[in-house]
């Protein structure tokens, strides 16, 4: 029952006249003329074989069984087919094998979907038979892909002297992030691990160790509400340097990216990446990920409209606020009011209260905020915009953060909607001079914008506690084709910057050194300058594989509501295993 | 501060005459006819770095605060050192680096204990500045050798086609195991998941999957009470293939770790390694995972000494038990009486009531027992055992289990005591045709000696229910030095077999199906016959390393008590957290 030749994809005509043996799936079956011709599959792809009366009457009745993903074991000869029996669509079509023995491996009952890679059966089912789904080829090649993506990613770690170290998964709760999925002790009653949501501190201990080159395809969890492209498990590309620069980091990351592409996708991709200060992709594109594939930029149109009678530009920049606008290249003819009533429904989502418009016609501009600029004011649009007859100019009027996620999401959905975005460029770049803290009116409080161990620029120091909104991070974030990537900094490695950036986060003294006492500590022992970066290997291969679900690239996901619909998890435990945790629940049954 | 020209351990002779800029620790400071003399440390090496007050008095100047871990950035030349201070033990110990420019990036306090691969202060004080304990270069080159066992196996695999996939960490709780940890779900009130003990179900499923060859470096969660070598996470190379009969599997991870000796060690190890089946092990070494470096095999007397006049033999015979010795060569002079009865309470351990003995003089044996037994039976036993003058025999009379535990513990740790060990030896040893099940008499039924998805022999099948003690399993394990490497076996494919396996194991058809029903089910589509292997990591990385102790390979690891002493983990968590998770404690405070 062993002792496979060749995989189903693999046989060709080099292989004519030799006896093979295959395993395998059966893709279908066809019954022509006293013939049986089956399409056996395995991971590779597909081949035909015959049974033939002539040749085995026993293969012959014991095909006659089989059925739609029956597992096959064959034993034959490679024939080359006959001119008129081709396919070129198969790799493998030039040749057929006549069996000489079957035996059914073992059978299958009909799946509730065809393994073919097209398929409009519904997610939840293909989640819960996902065993099936796998099967489809389009899956496969996916994993493929993933493999090859993590084998040029260690293979350049490695040549670059960076260790794989492996760190908890069962660690510590820890405040200033996500949501922890938690894990409560048996040893040690009432007390919890939590699992990490990133190796963030345990690398930087590394650093102190004196590891100096880091990195580790990790495991990482968050706790939260779950969208379209969120999972409560991911995989992050985790790496860590000592003594590195930031520009040495970047430098690191693009070649490592360099390599990627081109193991992966047979692309060289030319560096230095791009790069773009956060401040120049908000104004640009309105977005901290710009997708760089297309222009539409937002140009800002303030200075001109400040003064006009459309009172509601004149206010919104008297406010403080912004008015600006992209130009839809010759799309005045295909949004009709209606259309464009649609758009105003999109930005509003945003909360941009109007979307103004004009169309630009042979003869000049043309809408119902016209009347609003004389002709001076209009030709100052136009330039500005550098507009041409048949171009839609669309307007938001609003505080400057509304104006640039309203316009910002609106170029992307133009984009995409008409067909602007290359789909086979894949652009990276940099975003850099991030500010290290973000005001959140709610908690009444900064937070840290990227995380509390993130070096602020030295420059800036003095400003942490006088002037926080204005103090810059040394951090970058690697951005593809209007995805973040990743993003990484240099950290904090002295501890008074530390203390004061607990500070600046509203954290006590006493509730630092409770929390990160044991880092604060390390610092004291000749920590290393260090930094580092961490790119999600998910969305990475989701974007390679030219895939849009994330879930397609991760073996066994979690659903939105964090189930697993083929294991069904999570489930309910014994009482027993609540008691020895020291637990009891807080739920009523049937509530 | 950046820009590294050489890392310390790297700087020969060739450099001599260049400037060089380095980074590092300080691993020494010597004053020294108004010079001072500076061991710079980093993960490569140390390098002598010398200050020189007509070279660069402000450098020295500095120099002169510098203590032991500070991290310094130092710029100098390298010069040739003279004949007389040459340092043979030193890689770089013929040149120097006269320091032109010195700048101290960060200070240290006195670290709790030196930065040295000889200490001797606890392994707890080690654990809690887990961060200097990595600094020490024998720790360092620990984490190296796992790197390069992953890049072995990872390179291996990749080359046979494996595809490495990551399987959840967020799962479902399964029975037949050990103790699971457990995780709250907040978004299903009263459910959990768990953490998985091993990818089992996921790689078996991929392999329904049609993925064929699956590899994962996985980690494993079991929450028992912890030995000196158990970790509550661990680490395993986790390997399936479908349509491989076991002597590939054995086959494919042999060649795997040829590959890794040889990579790792620079090794090259014979194949195929030597085989024996469990009963063997147990018969001639008392042990499934024999030490096979020495001798010293355990020999059975019980048929010429089940008629003799010593009751003590002949009545463990009688009761179905056994008479088994082994002759410690040459070791009649290295134990008293006294000693022989330490090792009598070293038997005692594993159930024996006694250790009855024999010394081989040059005149015939001698010894209290020897009364017992006639000429006959004396020159018998000695021909059996191979004795020679100067020899020490020692027996044990009792169960089958009881004779085999505590002869095969007591021959390990005469052969370490004596010496008999070749520490440079890897001794790999395939132990095959295990039992399928064993019979726990405590819960009165049957437990699967591996897992319950272990295919039996198919011969034996018949017997699953009639006579389960006597059918065998398709299942092998890989033994290194005495240690388990890990395990495999193929797989049942097939509903009805899995269905009869789990009746075996005392499952009700309904708790079956509740627990595995996916499985089951997942079995009627077209499941391939696959199986695999396990191996761990962390045990692997032990042995290879010359390590006695599994938390010298983990970077983070835990005490005997599942404590992250370092970060102070597990730990109590917010009232907040726990109403999230529908959970209140049972715990009473001060309890």
């Amino acid at each position: 029952m062993f002792g496979r030749t060749y995989f189903c994809g693999e046989v060709t005509e080099k292989a004519i006249g030799e006896t093979v043996t295959l395993k395998g799936w059966v893709q279908k079956r066809r019954d022509l003329g006293g013939l049986i011709f089956i399409d056996l599959r395995d991971r590779t792809g597909l081949v035909q074989i015959v049974f033939n009366p002539k040749v085995s009457p026993e293969a012959l009745s014991i095909a006659e069984k089989v059925r739609t993903e029956y597992v096959l074991d064959v034993k034959g000869t490679v024939l080359a087919r006959d001119q008129r029996s081709v396919n070129e669509n198969l790799k493998t079509g030039t040749i057929e094998v006549q069996v000489e023995e079957l035996t059914i491996i073992n059978e299958a009952k009909t799946t509730p979907f065809m393994i073919e890679d097209k398929t409009n059966v519904s997610e939840d089912v293909r989640l819960k038979y996902r065993y099936l789904d796998l099967r489809r080829p389009v899956m496969f090649e996916t994993f493929k892909m993933r493999h090859q993506v993590t084998k040029a990613i260690r293979g350049y770690l490695d040549g670059e002297g960076f260790l794989d170290v492996e760190t908890p998964i069962l660690t510590k709760s820890t405040p200033e992030g996500a949501r922890d999925y938690l894990v409560p002790s048996r040893v040690h009653p009432g007390e919890f691990y939590a699992l990490p949501q990133s190796p963030q501190i345990f690398k930087q201990l590394l650093m102190v160790g004196g590891f100096e080159r880091y990195y580790q395809i990790a495991r990482c969890f968050r706790d939260e509400d779950l969208r379209a492209d969120r999972q409560p498990e991911f995989t992050q590309i985790d790496i860590e340097t000592s003594f590195m620069s930031q520009e040495e980091i970047i430098g690191l990351t693009e070649k490592m990216m360099q390599k990627v592409m081109k193991d992966v996708k047979g692309i060289e991709v030319e560096l230095p990446f791009p790069r773009m200060s956060y401040q120049e992709a908000m104004d640009r594109f309105g977005s901290d990920k710009p997708d760089t594939r297309f222009s539409m930029e937002l140009v800002d149109l303030s200075d001109l409209v400040k003064d006009s009678e459309f009172k509601v530009f004149a206010a919104a920049v008297a406010a403080g606020g912004q008015v600006k606008a992209i130009n839809v290249k010759g799309a005045a003819a295909n949004y009709s009011r209606k259309d464009i009533d649609g758009l105003t429904e999109l930005v509003a989502v945003y909360g941009a209260r109007g979307l103004a418009w004009l169309k630009a016609e042979e003869d000049g501009l043309k809408g119902p905020i016209l009347k609003f600029f004389d002709e001076e004011k209009q030709a100052a649009i136009q330039a500005r915009l550098n507009v041409s007859s048949g171009d839609l100019l669309l307007f938001v009027a609003d505080k400057k953060k509304i104006v640039a996620d309203a316009l910002g999401a609106l170029r992307l959905n133009l984009g995409k909607e008409l067909g602007l975005i290359d789909q086979s460029k894949f652009d990276f770049l940099w975003v850099t001079d991030w500010p290290l803290l973000e005001f959140d009116e709610d908690a009444d409080r900064y937070f840290a914008a990227h995380h509390p161990f993130t070096m602020p620029v030295r420059e800036d120091l003095p400003k942490l506690e006088s002037d926080p909104a204005n103090v810059k991070a040394q951090a970058y974030d690697l951005v593809l084709n209007g995805y973040e990537l990743g993003g990484g900094s240099l950290r904090i490695f002295e501890r008074d910057i530390q203390e004061k950036m607990f500070s600046v986060l509203g954290f006590t003294k006493e509730q630092a050194y409770e929390q990160f006492g044991f880092l604060l500590e390390a610092f004291e022992y000749g920590t290393p300058p260090h930094g580092g970066i961490a790119l999600g290997l998910d969305r990475m291969v989701m974007l390679l594989a030219g895939r849009t679900n994330l879930r397609d690239t991760i073996a066994f996901p979690k659903t939105a509501s964090a189930s697993d619909l083929l294991m069904n998890a999570p489930d309910a435990v014994s009482g027993a295993q609540m008691e020895e945790l020291h637990l009891s629940l807080n739920v009523k049954k049937n509530q």
